[in-house]
């Protein structure tokens, strides 16, 4: 029998190596591979042979390791050239897959990882070589398209409700409440920020606003509606995702401030700290917080969502089996069935189809006035964050497995 | 039978409410009160009259109240002037007190609130008035002299240690990564900050450095520290409190700066930002990211310490025993057995001696290069953050309850 290696890249999540642990479990069910090797950083790594052996390893790690956020075989962000302009990687790589006797290569990730699933691919039938090569989804932007949903996001989407439930409430505490800026990922795609909307108390949204970036954001008419719900409940919730962009299409947290010490121009700051310092001058009130969650949306296994978690590993599952059906560049997609009760269905996706799209937050999920989501966009959240996972714990805190350090 | 009240004051935490539910439970117990009366906001709401019976409320709200965070109750920064100077509020609130018919009158918060409570004690015994008023601690900032931790500090520190294990292992995903800063709250103290000695991998602490407003902060030692511990290993993680200082006394997050379009000054940006740019500005690496935990650290109750949350319920029972006996003008507080498996006891101590103090984290807990914990430390923490609460769900999210919506 051969073998077959499975690799991360691009940004991590908390369910990528779910995925991977999905893969292993399936070859020990399909008994398909001799060995599942583990690239570590991705393509980057494997061009440097700095591989291990995953079916080697004990179970009890391989469990933490299913339930450790972060991308645990390490990441890269490397781009292959088109293997027309230089083929010399391409040949490098296939050396190396070939001295470990390796038949089908598995690669975790969003964009560019299906770019690199496509053109390897396309290269091995090209030069009638008998290595299969298969796409397994994740990102937690949610912006790959054909698939329903992307594994990853709905453990983000989760902590950000989460967070949006509970920060509402610290935020409302006093008479004189203020205003409150949560700023989710997404620089090009709302669905992140757009998952606050199933954050609710009393069956109410606790979000006034949510501000994506696919639509325009209006300065003047976002400082007109605050005001107005200030003036109205005195307190104001507000969602933004890090990509609005204005009418000239220019990202609205671009902006730069000069400190007044030896640094000269720098950055500071998001789109949220932008809105505060934007509803301060506008002299709605001088309670304004901004937050920005940052990393912690996209690693926070310890408030994952168990359905996410599943979904990932049956992607990795299923790679396995789709490569041993023969298939090769393609990615697999989840499709949801259109029953009133949410359940998945899975299916293969040319990867380079996924490679040069971006699927956008549905303009038609948006309100008129641009501040708020419809009710299809509650229904399309609300089954992705079901469920909660048991994680082994040591010394009261998760018991985190990975093999990259 | 007369009736008693008990309301919330100061920053709100995820364990406040828990001490209100612990003192209805002690009274449906003892039956000592006819009626539980919640004050909304303060003694400021109360001065206003807005006051709840808490004793009619159905158990299962009281259930998700328990175990919801923020000030369930409403809060207040309201400070009392002496009464010797003005005495008008003090009247009136009596006036409002005997009106409800209460005998016993519950503050749950911090060094203001333990302030506010030996004052109207003060005031009840020199004007004859037959009204106890008992102290209940709370603050995520651990910093209340006497008590050996507060009620609020374990479940603050417990989201921290786990964001720290999460973003460590994010942050350390490429082959060249950067440098991760953390920033906790702690405007005087380092108890916070200091907790992220506890996140663990392979029993080796994730954090590199960590600095404490107890120790001075020399900016030339930090780059020097970071720089070296770079070189070494790729990758540095911080963690640093929001109230660092240098040698002068000043905060190292007084930098203000100027931007460059329409706002003219504007402050921007934390200590773990100012970290950020004096590293770049080294030239250490451009890889560098700072994140403030902000209001998440004190609400996150889907990560709470069980034991801070059984702990915050005992304080509150036991305040309406310790009412019983004739206590007035004390705070229950927490005792550490010095055995060597964890266990508490509760005692009574002056209000007057809590309000006018700060419990700093100890110097000697810190190594002699001011960027680490001792072993001490580990000791005093590890058993605050032990278990996990389950939470009432709705969508799949938490169903929190609070009353002064």
């Amino acid at each position: 029998m051969s073998n077959c290696i499975i690799a991360q890249s691009g940004g991590p999540t908390s369910v990528i190596n779910s995925s991977v642990v999905g893969l292993i479990n399936g070859n020990k069910k399909l008994k398909a591979f001799d060995k599942v090797y583990g690239g570590l950083n991705g393509i980057e790594g494997i061009l440097n042979k700095n591989i291990i052996d995953l079916s080697s390893i004990d179970e009890h790690n391989i469990q933490n390791f299913r339930y450790t956020p972060s991308s645990g075989l390490g990441s890269c962000r490397y781009k292959l050239k088109n293997s027309k302009d230089s083929s010399e990687e391409y040949e490098r790589l296939i050396q190396i897959l070939k001295e470990y006797d390796i038949t089908a290569f598995f690669y975790v990730g969003g964009n560019d990882s299906m770019d690199t699933t496509a053109k390897l691919s396309e290269y091995a039938k090209i030069n009638n070589i008998d290595i299969t090569f298969i796409g397994i989804p994740k990102t937690i932007d949610n912006d790959l398209v054909y698939t329903d949903h992307t594994p990853g996001f709905g453990s983000a989407a989760k902590f950000i409700t989460t967070s949006v439930l509970e920060t509402y409430l610290d935020s409302s505490v006093y008479v004189n409440n203020g205003i409150f800026i949560l700023e989710t990922m997404g620089r090009d795609t709302g669905w992140l920020a757009a998952s606050a909307c199933i954050a609710r108390i009393n069956n109410k949204p606790v979000a006034d606003f949510i501000y994506l970036p696919e639509s325009v954001f209006d300065e003047e008419q976002f400082l007109k509606d605050v005001k107005e719900r200030f003036n109205k409940q005195n307190k104001v919730y507000i969602v933004v995702s890090e990509g609005i962009k204005n009418k000239e299409g220019k990202f609205v947290s671009e902006f730069e401030c000069i400190s007044n010490d030896k640094f000269g121009h720098a950055q500071l700051g998001g789109v949220g700290q932008y809105l505060r310092e934007i509803i301060l001058k506008c002299g709605i009130t001088t309670r304004v917080k901004a937050l920005e969650l940052g990393i912690l949306q996209r690693c926070a296994m310890h408030c994952a969502s168990g359905r996410d978690l599943e979904e990932a590993h049956k992607v990795g599952y299923l790679a396995l089996e789709y490569a041993l059906q023969g298939e090769s560049g393609k990615m697999v997609a989840i499709k949801r069935n259109d029953n009133t009760e949410y359940k998945a269905s899975y299916f293969l996706v040319d990867a380079n189809k996924v490679a040069n799209n971006v699927k956008y937050f549905p303009v038609e999920w948006i309100n008129e006035e641009g501040n708020f989501v419809t009710k299809e966009a509650f229904s399309y959240f609300e089954p992705l964050i079901e469920g909660i996972p048991t994680l082994n714990l040591e010394n009261n805190l998760p018991k985190y497995k990975v093999f990259n350090n």
